[in-house]
């Protein structure tokens, strides 16, 4: 199945996310595969038996968040180089979401741009880092706080690729569904309810209906100006909870599924979501054996962290909420207090 | 006067190059302005007492190209992090074309995208520079090897900052002036041949004619595909000058000079342009005081470093060369024997 992307904001960019088996990818250019050890060990080899280009380069860099800084991406591009690809030369990201906003970001730089395609490899940037054209790298100052804004050419999602992906990291790709779901679409909630994600088809639905959500979205806000926003529920909380624990007890989805539960939690104070429905989504991600709570050691610098988000401009939080299932609603206005009563139920003197 | 740009193939991106006094700029937000300990010397108060905003920053970077690289650009961004900047920030690049393609790259970078000003201060960046949105840095590959494309918000020429220019890099902003009147415009160049560039008025009208050819070129062709590589004649003979020279010797509008009229000989050699016109483009780089002779020691050698410029896709080098004065040729079919024939009138055996 195929989900055709199209950005109108930006000169009609149009490309397709290819959902099956690996198609043979033919190239009349050079081509350079960016790839890390862990990857391409289980799958380089079947990946190279598909591409067919007049030469054929193939990068690996380190495995891990630590390597996402523009020290590596430094060190790709003078690869590149060395190998002579030029302006028509055509890179590959083959591997989880580091690995696609680096060779995404990478090929916005090498010659002010070059092209390139995404074969995402966890069911985490299948869903969603292989949609947006969000590319970047992170510095000691936080996530993702320089990149650029670049759409790939084509982008080939195949699940064989994930049966080898570790059960948690899996799990962390399910928060990003369940985050659409609840944002957007309750029938799609109550699929994932009831759904067998070890069923093939079963899977390639739920990614499609992921990525088709995702695209809707992109399609009317490329730039994050407005609505793109929404796709950061859960992330307001769960980055503060990964600066806390320095990126190294939680996995990003892990990390919003408790930031999920804890956005539905002041959604409930506002009475924007009821008890059932909040019980719902929590049950869902505890069947996926995503975590759900968290102990905050300190409210008020929990609450501080908030500021250090890029989202915050002029210095206002903005919450994204769910509204009843499928439904969503942005608020920058919350009381001060009412966010650290909620924030204070899940600490240890609540 | 105001030249109004508008990109049409890129969501229509709008912005005016405005050639007059330095008005007063307000901004509601942040502000930080990029400049050099040379530029600012001389003019950062003024600058300064023309900005209202919230909160504003100078970031000051060494002056020259050898530190036009990723290294300086992540240094402005850890000090635009520590300075809180957020994505409603405004940066301001005041100085030459290094300042402004650095200045851009970083607008470019810092949280996928925020706005910048030029402020151009020479004349090459005033006439060349400051419209096109070329960004980025050198590595040691070579020149501009690392960008983006990335338009900004505003332009402002003010031909008082041209009073501290020195001569010499006065000249070198000629070139490039000349360069566009020789492929677009006889008429444009009949008038260079008899202005006065000290007189402020006639330079505005200079600068203002040379800016409205060069939008007229972004406009059609954003991204370099097609047309937007005529505003590389005489750069493909420029830039193995400038390679040899290990870029000391000449400043780029200088070898520039050099390049025009050796594309003006292969040109000759093909009858595209006459023995007077040939004179003609040649008299009025030397009136202003440019190198038109260069010495070529090895003819192969320097044929062999046309392709090391990344304007060589698949191993063909595109000639753009005059049709008279006021047209252009483009030409990657030209017989290797020719060119060398050329190369060879630049050598001590011709």
């Amino acid at each position: 199945m195929i989900v055709p992307i199209q950005l109108e904001n930006s000169g009609s960019v149009q490309y397709d996310v290819t959902i099956d088996r690996l198609p043979t990818l033919v190239f009349n250019t050079k081509v350079a595969v960016i790839t890390n050890p862990t990857i391409s060990a289980y799958h380089l080899e079947k990946l190279l038996s598909k591409i067919e280009c007049s030469d054929l380069h193939v990068v690996t860099i380190p495995d891990g968040e630590e390597y996402k800084n523009l020290e590596t991406i430094e060190r790709i591009l003078n690869e590149l180089f060395g190998k002579k690809l030029d302006r028509k030369s055509h890179l590959i990201a083959f591997g989880g979401g580091v690995i696609g906003d680096m060779t995404g970001f990478t090929a916005s730089l090498y010659q002010r741009g070059i092209k390139f395609t995404q074969i995402p490899t966890t069911l985490l940037s299948q869903v969603d880092a292989s949609v947006g054209g969000k590319t970047g790298v992170n510095n000691s100052f936080g996530k993702n706080l320089i990149g650029a804004f670049y759409q790939p050419t084509a982008v080939y999602i195949d699940t064989d690729f994930l049966k080898t992906l570790p059960k948690r990291e899996f799990s962390a790709g399910v928060a990003e569904i369940v985050k659409m779901a609840v944002m957007f679409d309750k029938s799609y909630f109550e699929y994932l309810e009831t759904v067998d994600f070890t069923d093939k088809e079963c899977l390639e639905r739920v990614i499609q209906r992921s990525v088709e959500l995702k695209a809707e979205v992109v399609n009317q806000d490329e730039k994050e100006a407005g609505i793109r926003a929404v796709l950061n529920y859960g992330h307001t909380f769960a980055h503060v909870v990964e600066n806390e624990t320095a990126y190294k007890t939680y996995l990003h989805g892990e990390a919003v599924a408790i930031g999920i539960v804890m956005a539905n939690t002041l959604a409930h104070e506002l009475n924007l979501i009821d008890i059932e429905e909040m019980q719902r989504v929590k049950d869902l991600l505890v069947k996926h054996a995503l975590p759900v709570d968290y102990i905050i050691k300190d409210v008020d610098a929990f609450y501080d962290k908030f500021f250090l988000d890029k989202k915050s401009a002029n210095n206002k939080i903005k919450f994204i909420l769910p509204n009843g299932l499928g439904h969503f609603k942005v608020r920058d206005n919350i009381d001060e207090a009412l966010v650290k009563k909620v924030l204070k139920s899940f600490s240890k003197d609540k």
